[in-house]
């Protein structure tokens, strides 16, 4: 039997070919790719294997930029909230920032562009009332109220990529390599440079068939503190993306000038957790029409010389997102993006008009994983497992790896386990990419962004387990693998046309106040009549956290009658609470152990059952963490929160099937052990069982007429049956 | 030696003559009482005692209020809330409300006084979209936006005085006591029958010495569910003191008419946890000025006849607020209050404008604690050890019990340790009382309520220990027995008139929003800047919970420069927080053992230092509890929340004097074991070491000249020396 091969992309490096080769057999890989940091041989290029070469459009070009420093990339900052102790004040606004990193931009008139707010009174002051001293980087403000706080929101130049800044930081490039400054393609000399230079390029790289964009032109908000650390980061941030001559070309389309305050947004940046002021949306439409028009520009050159085209989901992809309206404009053939689990793998999965998509797999070859001593393929396999569930509902079209080869190379168990794992995907590909599978419900998940952040909900910085986001992050990585249809919806679809007819249950789950909860749209009439209508008609509403919480008369959780709970905020303690006896069994806990077991992650406080009709399913603390209701034809369910887990993954999706009514539908394709997923596909004629963990597990499987099989599967098998 | 005599008050009851003598000599009582359900005999009057009497003004009186049904006292209270599924909706606005405590008043026309309320939208319906059917009790609107939520606020008579319900429940009356029926002495019969009754009555009983008043007119706010069981209980609750009569005086007074939703609030009626509207604060005004002047005839009735009038602090005491500006115009002799701790010992105590208070001690001599098996003797131990702590710094003038002395006396150890107690209380009494106690600052805690709820800030019902406030409660409790002199300041007082210049230290305690944290008014610049000025010249601050807390321009405890931590409401999570390293010791913590065994009540959330500056004392899960700061001149610390504990004790006294930069000073009169504390009387010239344990206590005491002592106590003991 000979090997299957394809689908798998190979990071290589100079001086590297015979292991190139042998890998490149293990592996059954079909292209080869470069980094940040390495360059391929031409030996190398000459393989029977398709050429990635990684290409920066707005950075890596110092000789350029150096001639044209006005043209660098801007942002807006925000300087320390400094309190007046007296009746004038000095800011000194550049405290706490990395000047490696950023410099005051003095040459558009900070009159013009820069703010100072008083913080305490919210006011704005005149520009007539500070003064900027350039030479110490001062702002003074020549009347203050004493003990209020001000600030100062500047531009700045960033001149050190940071990505770059990162790769070098953590690989102690040293003085060996220099730092990349990126430049701003709205500019006249850069928008000139970066059309020409890929036309030369394209031409100097003949045995290139993928050019790899890493990535276009704007980088996510990061920058770094005074000590070269990570100051601020937000992938989905905009911030980084401004400067005067794009605000002023937005003002002339829009019809309003943006000023610092929309981009600094009290110190908090436009978090993706702020809900989003309109117009920050409005900037975010603006941006996303001038990247991708601009973006198309570069792709058509590329399928000019008969290249391929493809876009790497991260570093500069501010203006790109692949689920916005003008993604599509840009005409990109694939996009690889790093994938840490199923939501992730989702995210780069379901990204539509491509013709590939491609997942960079963990662990990245970097020496803080490939140490001696360190035993890499421990991540490797956690990190497979979590990523199959989700391939067994949509697969990206193409796995890899980044870093470098030649250490990832003297780690022989890591190379093997790679080769039993790309044998794996290939096998699942062939079966399940293109092809409906089953699912038995349609769940859509409701916040303030809706589909543009398709499977990119309350994610910060890229896998980073923060504790207020945890137990909310469980939720996507639950519906990555699960039987059912997901879609994203925003709160202003809802309100402008309904609750679509075939979604079977909505989602909101965050924490009071974030763009992921609502916040204020929850005094909506409309939203909140439309959402009570779809539930008592017969829908089902699951609520996580703080779900439609909004303080307004009388309520905090302004859905508390759909859900049957609301939370005490101290303002009600002098009415009795009478209900806090748990059901003693409960459909959606059905496959659990003790309740006590399951952990509902981050606690929310005080919450309690409104009438003896809730159904509680947990309480302790004197606090509901768990419960049912039901409204008119229609159910919900409350749950604190959901970090993922078997258990949780089981909760929740017993949740769905239960609010939606369709508790017997569940059983279909169905396994009595949450340890274990069966995922089926009756165009092909094929079902899965698959085996979540390193171990043995028995389990009884429902098959699509609800007929039970018992079942033994060895550790992490995928059993494939005939339906 | 002779047993000491007096300030001790004795219930007694009918047929209890010789055991009441007994009881007299071995508690040294010299008054004795009756209780609601308890009647002395005439020979128990003739005793060489002081004669209390229990008097009810505003019911007991159902002769006469059964023939002026109209005059019942009244209460505005609201409905369910009911989501409308169509376009019109139907209310049973009785529902969920007990039919014998509470009628519909249909006398005051319901078009004038009733409002019916879309909660969704929040909009107050015009009188004629809806109507009542007064045979049904229901509220029909006649056109509803479907999908919102509608209220109805009625006008409701009360049948039965809430008080006496629920001695005739919990004592099981049955049909053998009728209801006692509440009336409103604004009303013409009532006012007039309320005066007359009492001529009479001061008349008919010659051996009484004290009228004890168990209240005046209106009971706090107190009603019942459907099943008769409580349903609403808040015990500052001016709601139930409303009529149309008194709303058309406050009217003419104020120039305003309040409504309905004035005392409902959206359903949360004005809880003192609610920050109070102007329009409640100026009704409460009224009531207050209505009450003292009604009571004052009364008062002045009793003095006239030869008596002393005494008023229980509960019950019917809404508008006599002792700490209000118009209860001393009421004239009255004593006050007398249940007592179950320190801090409710204080709120008795320090009432100004009186000859006498008295504390009736825990537990009450009711079935519920007296029965067989049961040993009410620790509750007794419990709650004195806890009372006598507050003793120290100002005894109440008197101590008492009340209920069924015939059913405590079959407890004899308890009959025995109660005599134990009143002798101790007279020998602390005979020092402490009306001297200045040592104290080493002064502290205000600062809240809406300020100087009118002096020593009831936090409270709900009486001694629940509610998740929500036992981590505040626990402030006064520790307060009560320090040695700091305490002052209640309401956020007025300081926007008015700054921080008094006597004020060391400032605590502001709460969970956000409420009116104990203060919500929107840390919003005023004014204030902001008055308390981070004073704490920059060299104040102290003391922030517990969620201190100076409103989502504004980038920070949410407001105070976050004088505190030196904030709370991450997720807005800014893509900031790194970068301070998490605990001090290796603290001068706050020094007396204390391991940090991990304080207990800091219920957890506050995702507080996170804003600077390496910020002096962090305990840090897990995260989370940051309990920091110090210093600001300027001045020093703040930052307490996650303190239920009362010896070693929480420990941690506020050592944070009031480190926060005031005393820390020298607070070895005068000290104990190192944080179980003993010692209290100074410099003018009488002694000092006395008290173990407030149980068990015999080691420490080193430091005396006037800050001189170390070792001592060792037995349990409980209090050791008196000469200074």
């Amino acid at each position: 039997m000979t090997k299957k091969r394809g689908r798998v992309t190979l990071p290589s490096e100079r001086n590297f070919l015979e292991e190139t080769k042998e890998l490149m057999e293990k592996w059954g890989a079909d292209a080869i790719r470069d980094s940040d940091g390495t360059k391929l041989d031409d030996d190398i290029k000459d393989l029977d294997a398709k050429i990635y070469t990684t290409y920066f459009v707005a950075r890596n070009h110092n000789d350029f930029i150096r001639e044209h420093m006005e043209e660098c990339q801007q942002l807006f900052v925000i300087s320390d909230r400094v309190t007046s102790k007296g009746t004038s004040l000095t800011i000194d606004f550049m405290n706490g920032f990395y000047s490696e990193q950023l410099v005051p931009d003095y040459n558009h008139d900070p009159k013009e562009w820069w703010q100072v707010y008083n913080r305490t009174t919210g006011e704005l002051l005149a520009t007539n009332e500070w003064d900027v001293d350039q030479e110490n980087h001062q702002v003074i403000i020549h009347k203050t109220l004493p003990f209020n706080v001000y600030t100062v929101s500047f531009l700045v130049y960033k001149i050190w990529d940071p990505t770059q800044m990162y790769n070098h930081t953590t690989n102690n490039w040293g003085d060996s390599v220099e730092h990349d400054i990126p430049f701003n393609v709205r500019m006249p000399h850069s928008n000139k440079f970066m059309s020409e230079y890929l036309k030369q390029w394209l031409i100097d790289n003949p045995k290139t068939d993928v050019v790899r964009f890493t990535t276009l032109f704007y980088h996510f908000t990061l920058f770094f503190n005074d000590l070269g650390k990570e100051k601020f980061v937000d992938w989905f941030g905009y911030g980084a993306s401004v400067s005067p001559e794009l605000i002023l070309d937005f003002e002339e389309e829009y019809g309003y000038r943006l000023t610092a305050e929309d981009f600094v947004d009290e110190g908090y940046y436009n978090s993706s957790f702020r809900i989003p002021s309109q117009s920050y949306l409005d900037y975010v439409e603006f941006l996303q029409k001038y990247v991708s028009k601009e973006a198309k520009k570069l792709v058509d050159l590329v399928h000019e010389s008969g290249k391929e085209a493809m876009m790497f989901l991260g570093d500069n992809w501010i203006g790109t997102e692949p689920y916005g309206e003008y993604f599509k404009n840009i005409g990109m053939d694939g996009v690889v993006g790093s994938v840490d689990g199923g939501a992730t793998m989702r995210m780069i999965a379901d990204i539509p008009h491509l013709k590939y998509t491609e997942g960079r797999f963990l662990p990245y070859f970097f020496p803080d994983t490939f140490y001696e001593g360190n035993n890499p393929v421990d991540e490797l396999i956690e990190n497979w497992v979590k990523v199959r569930r989700a391939m067994m509902r949509n697969p990206v079209d193409r796995i890899g790896y980044g870093g470098y080869m030649s250490l990832a190379y003297k780690f022989p168990d890591f190379i093997e386990y790679v080769g039993v794992i790309t044998d794996q995907f290939r096998e699942i590909y062939d079966i399940v990419k293109g092809t409906k599978a089953h699912t038995g419900l349609k769940v859509a998940i409701l916040n303030s962004w809706g589909k543009l952040r398709t499977w990119q909900t309350h994610m910060v910085a890229h896998a980073l387990p923060y504790k207020q986001i945890y137990s909310y992050i469980g939720i996507l990585e639950v519906l990555s693998g699960a039987s059912v249809d997901v879609e994203f919806i925003s709160f202003d679809d809802v309100i402008q046309n309904g609750v679509a007819t075939d979604i079977d249950v909505i989602i909101n789950a965050g924490d009071a106040y974030t763009a992921f909860s609502g916040g204020d749209v929850w005094k909506n009439p409309e939203l909140i009549g439309k959402i009570r209508q779809f539930v008592y008609e017969g829908g089902g509403f699951v609520g996580v956290g703080e779900p439609s919480a909004v303080e307004h008369h009388g309520a905090f959780f302004q859905l508390s009658d759909v859900l049957g709970v609301d939370k005490e905020l101290s303002f009600s303690l002098s009415t009795d609470k009478y209900f806090h006896t748990p059901v003693a069994e409960h459909f959606i806990t059905a496959d659990l152990g003790s309740i006590d077991e399951i952990k509902l992650g981050e606690v929310i406080d005080d919450v309690y059952a409104l009438s003896e009709e809730t159904e509680i399913i947990e309480y302790s603390d004197g606090e509901v963490h768990l419960a049912a209701n039901t409204y008119g034809q229609g159910r919900s369910v409350y749950i604190s929160g959901l970090p993922y887990s078997f258990e949780n993954t089981r909760l929740l999706i017993r949740s769905l099937y239960y609010v939606a009514n369709k508790e017997k539908e569940m059983f279909t394709w169905y396994s009595s052990n949450p340890k274990v997923e069966v995922n089926a596909y009756p165009e092909k004629g094929k079902y899965a069982i698959v085996n979540n963990t390193n171990e043995l597990q028995h389990t009884i499987i429902y098959d699509g007429e609800q007929k039970e099989h018992s079942i033994q599967l060895e550790a992490g098998e995928i059993r494939w049956e005939e339906i």
